[in-house]
């Protein structure tokens, strides 16, 4: 990377099926001057997010899609490097959607300041940014946690679950995880101290669940939908509540998405399943962050990031999302700072 | 029907789709004597419901299943001919889960007086009964609903949805019914004050929601399942409830139920599903009976019965349920008091 280009990743086309790198046009512009009361960051670390599928589809949803010709939006870890704005100087890391690219422009909106003595920048993009507030929020607002409740999350070595995971041992629950392969399976009981993780490549998730589950699941919190949301759906307790969170199973369908035909389990069980998009939680996410990085400095809150390398290799590195290859963030180191 | 013979609809075997005359064994009894504390009433009207179809099938629901040679459950309207406990006596009305049969023996638990003189019989197997009470509390408590809501709900103009459209509309909500047939629609937008009535049969439902419902459905009160369900998802405003009171397209599949392929707009909408059974608000069916018989005293709540003749006749009128043949509350009339 020469210091006066700026290599972008530009949305292409619209992908059909698993994303794949004709998807995009991988690019290199000029680094971008600023005005008055810009920024000027160098990007240190992408961030990678299932989200980032829904992001390239046509169509409404929680915010309008990237456009075609559009550099792909991505959050971002990095430093300042140029400013005219009042809140920001140089050598500040940052935290904001600045784009996969090396340089990004930004007015100052959305950007957040952050102070990497405290935790490491990839930390920001995984437990103590997204994927955390979206864990904090949707196991405890959504999913209306309290103490006892049996637990279960899928994706659970990922970025958002190994945090509810957590977050409900805190809260004294029975936490049960789903994820795929037995070091996964490992991950969230050996080292976040999960009570129980059900290997989803080779375990019946119905039977694992009744049987890790003897009184029923409480709570579930879904990020794949899917067959593994049925599974759940075929165990509930009575008043269960079902948080739906992502569905990553189903995001690279070229068929339509696979609804759960046992739906009416919510009927049987008198439960209900709640979607929910974290930035309606903006207001708050100070006392998250408070809450977050208080359980982190008394260990009760571990993180992990998995760490892959160079701007050049993100669509690859976005795939290994949907290949389930990630444990921990996902995240893609793209300088130092 | 003899005054000594007991006609009984007794289940034959469990229905593979559809139900069919052949699932039952229809016999003849003595008519019972009753013991100590004990009560026997003759059936005058039985209830049918689609929730009929449902205990006929094994497995865990929310009640058990009728058993194999047992007589089929249903809700029943009938007169005390007999009465050895204290609290009823020869001649009361009183409705109660009797069964498909001419005459029923109850230790009085869950035999409810009524007085015939406030409402005609049929009207406490419908609108002062279990649909109208599963109509109060599944769009008041389940729905949570507000003036000025937009409420949907389909099966419009059957039992549980003629009622749960009146009561928004009592409430101030914007009313759009789904029904199958001009008949059904003008019966709710005509008869009973419905804004909007869409059929399901000649329209396309998703499109008909959109223009019906431009800022998007708050409540979608769902008794139906399949395409009309995933119709309203389609259409829903941010925060709407989704209040799953049936799938009736649903329970006579040879196939898995259809799940909701779109299930995923909940989270786009930050929406809910939530199922209900009315059992639950048993304690309190008091308070509900006390306001729906007040609004039918003062004309807002109106209630239509659709009343087939003679017990011999049960399995094809449980029938006209799920061909949509019923317009208002399905009873059978099986004697005169």
């Amino acid at each position: 990377m020469s210091e006066t280009t700026n290599r972008q990743f530009k949305l292409a086309q619209r992908p059909v099926g698993m994303v794949k790198r004709s998807d995009f046009d991988f690019v290199e512009a000029p680094v971008p001057e600023i005005g008055d009361g810009e920024v000027l960051i160098r990007t240190e670390y992408l961030s990678l997010d299932p989200a980032m599928r829904g992001w390239m589809n046509e169509g409404k949803s929680y915010i309008p899609p990237v456009g075609i010709g559009e550099v792909m939006r991505a959050g971002v870890a990095g430093m300042v490097v140029a400013s005219n704005h009042p809140k920001f100087a140089e050598g500040d890391s940052v935290v904001g959607m600045l784009g996969v690219q090396d340089y990004a422009v930004s007015n100052g909106k959305g950007l957040t300041k952050v102070d990497p003595k405290l935790a490491p920048l990839p930390v920001y993009l995984g437990t103590l940014g997204m994927p955390g507030m979206t864990a904090y929020f949707g196991i405890l607002e959504v999913g209306e946690l309290k103490s006892g409740d049996t637990v279960v999350v899928s994706g659970a070595a990922g970025a958002v679950g190994q945090v509810v995971g957590q977050i409900a041992k805190i809260k004294g629950c029975r936490v049960v995880g789903i994820a795929g392969g037995a070091d996964k399976c490992r991950y969230v009981t050996e080292e976040l101290g999960f009570d129980a993780a059900i290997d989803y490549k080779s375990e019946d998730v119905k039977k694992a669940l009744r049987q890790h589950c003897p009184k029923g699941i409480d709570i579930y919190f879904d990020n794949v939908g899917g067959e593994i949301l049925e599974a759940a759906l075929s165990n509930l307790a009575m008043h269960a509540r079902i948080v739906i969170c992502g569905a990553i199973s189903q995001y690279n369908n070229t068929t339509p998405v696979k609804g759960p035909s046992n739906y009416l389990a919510l009927l049987v069980n008198r439960a209900s399943m709640k979607g929910m998009v974290v930035f309606d939680y903006a207001p708050r996410y100070a006392e998250a962050m408070t809450a977050m990085a208080g359980w982190m400095r008394e260990g009760k809150l571990k993180s992990r990031e998995d760490i892959s390398q160079g701007l050049e290799n993100f669509p690859e590195t976005l795939l290994k999302l949907f290949k389930g290859e990630n444990t921990g963030k996902l995240v893609l180191k793209v300088a130092s700072g």
